[in-house]
């Protein structure tokens, strides 16, 4: 993808066949069961995926680790029927997915969602409107939080919505700073009908499921900055020995040096959480939720900070677009922000700690 | 400039009546002499205005304080003839200048540059380029420094350039992170023929002209960082009173007041480094070159940490375009690369510290 | 008091007669009124003085400068008789003071003390302990805020109290860290028996005594933290110029060069903060408050971090008590945490910007 | 340990006797191989060893450590005979150990050390000094690196010297910030005679014996480094939850509880790099020394802000010796110094990403 990653971020293109050949090795359900198209890989290769492909684009796969994270509850939650009826198209990428909790008026307090599901008969009515959704209006298949029962977490249920329902529409493009390779709408449900047959697992259901995809998700997120910051600890190493100042590689410097070296050191350090977190998931250990809270903020924090560092390593050229370390630094700004900012996963750990 | 600053990024326009407007304010020339139409004011009221002007539009305010520089050059160390000739146009803002001292292969060791100006007759015969040229192409008055002598700063002359001189020519215009309501390009010169007359000061003076006007731009640029970190303060102080979350507003939770009172207590850090050398090098204090330097050091440093930590507190809006956090962020990022990077600020502050 | 200040560390020793010697020079009552002994200087004089002291032994300067707050609430708030009984003994330092708010289950909350003051007849009868009170023990006046009405700031008065006086005892001295030519011990009230004479102020105004001295105290005891960076830089200096490794100097380290540079720049920022508080202090204004708080937050803060690297910058030798470099760490660690803890100080700072 | 700690601390006493308890259990020859008495554990087993340990008394556990790292230099490099002469006794710390690097002139250019051993028949005759040696004088053996050949690593060997042998002496005991249950002394080599049967290797292996031990020494240093702030951290989330300031717990304070779960996020970072590098080291990886350069590095340099920022959650408590927090910050600090400066180590992982 490294190729394309200027071009599919200046001209803001979501590059559909991309995914799809990615996808046919294996990409777009990496830990979704096998008979229903996933790969079946644990946690810890996904990690490890995740962090090779956002080498080459971090935007794109970061959009790639948001669908696989879509599928897995489809897989996880889904009864058999609706398994086979999502799973397979969207392993396949030929349909892509959304995942819709954030809403404009609740963002860290996500359990305070106003989405109203009315039950009609066998439908519910949708009303309301998600914001901030990764892919929205470009992808076939949401994953949405919505609230059929009353207040607080235990309200809300997910349905399964497919593009083209009644009542289903998007707001404007985003502009943004980065992950411009993936489009941001604002999803709106108007009086939108959705069958029963749709809600994945039971009905008050829902936060629990929103959660536990999250969990991955997030894993899924730090890989996408190990990936952007190994690839940028490599973009101002090879600077730092090509480009010369005073009658020497700058690599001669031994600020610069040791800059580098402290960057390579936090890289480890986020690495080695990120795999510790995506193992304790992987085996259900009860920590899990706290160790992915911890990965995340973690390897997101450090690696902006790398990949901020390797900028200025570059100098004038690191500002320039047609130097790829600016695309990482613009591209992982936000991964301190989703997900859960990094604020929330403080105060998951804190809550972790203090009442454990 | 506010209303104005996101729509300038977007479609990268240079505000060339917006500008004028300014100088009509006496902002073309602010430390620039009255008998050439400059406002003769301080190196601290220019400090406060270029602050106050880049809670506006840092970009396009940055691009004036270089413009500042470049006239306060001319006047300085032009002739009579010289300061008649250029200083009321640029004063005014008819005519808009560029600093050219960077070169491809040499940035932060400025005194290696090898554009060569050859003497024949009472002409210069100019060949060689310069790199990362804010409004270059789009300006008019081009402070070149090249060689006339030796290698080292000695053999460094400062020639003033017009748009249109036959061999003079520019590069592509890059694609940056931000500052884009500046054009940057290269300046090359082909052959180029330029008067004898055109040389600011003495043979051989060029390199202290340069490191002089950067004394000033240094504050002026730094300046240009506070006025960024100032009124991202100010944004996220209303993101946090506006924005609710758990039924309250953000500004509630204690992390992020006391967030907010670091920004606040470090921008006045900032602030106060800033003032305190632009007063010393008004009053031509002796250590005047090195407090400017810690000043752009520790004022570009600090501000961009500001602005990310109001991003920050935005959530997901700070990572929209809708959104003038985000802009002030990626425009003041070069600060800590250019005018000399921070690097280089600390290698001037290490040898006064070292040496004296 | 350089050459003592590892020995009265050592030994643990207040060093009387050196103050004496000290507040000869005026130092015991530098911004105290002339008419009672004072020296008369303003807070930016005082600012310079308390820096400059400490850089010879912080330990002791900053008990003096705690001193320096006792003898002007005496001088700003007692009457004439007040004044004249009190304050000439303790700027020639004949007798010492100490400043009595904190209590064992009050600290960041001063204003939730539970000291209680009885009026009865002409005096009152005090009962509660004070904790962490410099000098304590070893000095001869106590202005010590106790509760003579209702709970909250306004049931605060503050009285002078005078070692032996019945019922006033102390508790063990405190092993610390550093800090240790000041003895620190708790303060006993047992029924004891104070003259209403001895009130400064109004009933009530006690509370607000205590804040507007700790204005000042916070502008003073930052000073401390200024002197002993200062120190601590040019020892490291010094050391990176003498210590030969590879064969050269240490200082030809690019890596500790840049430390230094930083070190310094860092170090005048937090002096212009507190030269910026103390002039504010001096004049008046309105902001005052919230600028001693940012200077001491600020500077305590930066200073401890300047220290500490210059320690690391010694090497093996940082850690040795022959090297004074350590002893700087060890006294200004407390600044972080004394005459309100740095996390108080962002809470008045925010407070501040939010309700402003 | 953990009671006596500060009695330790303040008596400067070595506790022979609770470290040869410690040797009953196996602590005295972690990974030394059981055929002399060691308990052939893994790197990682010692590592969770001395972190378990060093939340005891990281004084004590650092010096364990040191002693470990000398056992199994002679173990692994020591012939049958000198296998067996030695690591009984030191495995059951009948006899303690202190390795013998730095000197005076030589600290983190440990190739550059002057000792001399002179060969004189079936002797060395030695002369020169060690400084900062860890037992030194309390100890009975020295395994000593002394130059038997030209300049550089390559003429460096190997001795381990026995107390009592002629010409060895000591300096004066060292005060210190911390490590005060261990004495540190200069170790003096006057006409030294040594037989040739205690050099440890070939003659000019000395370097590499000395190098391979510390890749061992930095884990386990940097393993006592996460015990001290395993240690701080329990005892802060304590002390939070414990006091109470406005009416209610410290630990009711969103800025504490997020600090708690930062020092959380960066222990468990730490500690991964460490055990991350035991693993490496264990298996003979490759890139083993890098790795525990790098876990050095950050591990060391985490715990310390740890370790101090558990010293601020204290308030004043956190400055007095009555608190143990306070010691681990004091004893940890040297961490970031020894077996290497974290300078040394960002130097050799610089040089590693740069020349690999």
């Amino acid at each position: 993808m490294a190729p394309y990653m200027a071009e599919w971020d200046e001209k803001e293109i979501f590059p559909v066949e991309t995914m799809r050949k990615a996808a046919q090795l294996g990409f777009g359900g990496i830990y979704v069961k096998p008979d229903v198209g996933g790969s079946g890989l644990s946690r810890l290769d996904t990690s490890i995926i995740f962090e090779a492909l956002s080498t080459g684009c971090t935007s794109t796969t970061a959009y790639m680790s948001i669908h696989n994270m879509c599928v897995w509850m489809i897989d996880t939650f889904g009864n058999e029927e609706q398994r086979r009826r999502f799973c397979p198209l969207l392993c396949s990428m030929e349909k892509f997915a959304s995942y819709c909790l954030t809403e404009p008026g609740s963002g860290s307090d996500a359990a305070s969602l106003l989405t109203s599901a009315q039950r009609k008969g066998d439908t519910y009515i949708l009303n309301g409107s998600k914001a901030f959704i990764s892919g929205g209006g470009d992808t076939d298949v949401y994953v949405v939080m919505c609230r059929t029962g009353g207040p607080g977490p235990k309200g809300i249920s997910c349905l399964v919505l497919e593009k083209g329902m009644p009542g289903l529409s998007f707001g404007k493009k985003e502009k943004k700073v980065g992950w411009n390779s993936q489009p941001t709408r604002a999803v709106i449900f108007e009086d939108c009908v959705v069958p029963v047959d749709n809600r994945l697992g039971a009905e008050g259901q829902g936060f629990s499921i929103a959660m536990q995809g999250l969990n991955g998700g997030r894993i899924n997120i730090a890989s996408c900055s190990l990936g952007a910051a190994h690839a940028s600890v490599l973009l101002a190493q090879e600077h730092l020995s090509v480009r010369k100042q005073f009658g020497e590689p700058l690599a001669n410097n031994q600020y610069l040096q040791f800059g580098l070296a402290e960057m390579a050191t936090r890289l480890l350090a986020a690495r080695l959480m990120v795999r510790n977190a995506a193992r304790a998931l992987q085996e259900g250990r009860r920590d899990a939720a706290v160790l992915c809270s911890m990965a995340k903020l973690f390897a997101t924090d450090e690696c902006f900070g790398i990949c901020n560092q390797a900028l200025q390593m570059h100098g004038g050229y690191g500002y320039l677009k047609d130097y790829a370390v600016q695309q990482f630094v613009r591209d992982i700004r936000v991964h301190q922000i989703l997900e859960g900012t990094n604020e929330v996963m403080r105060m998951i750990v804190a809550r972790n700690l203090l009442q454990g």
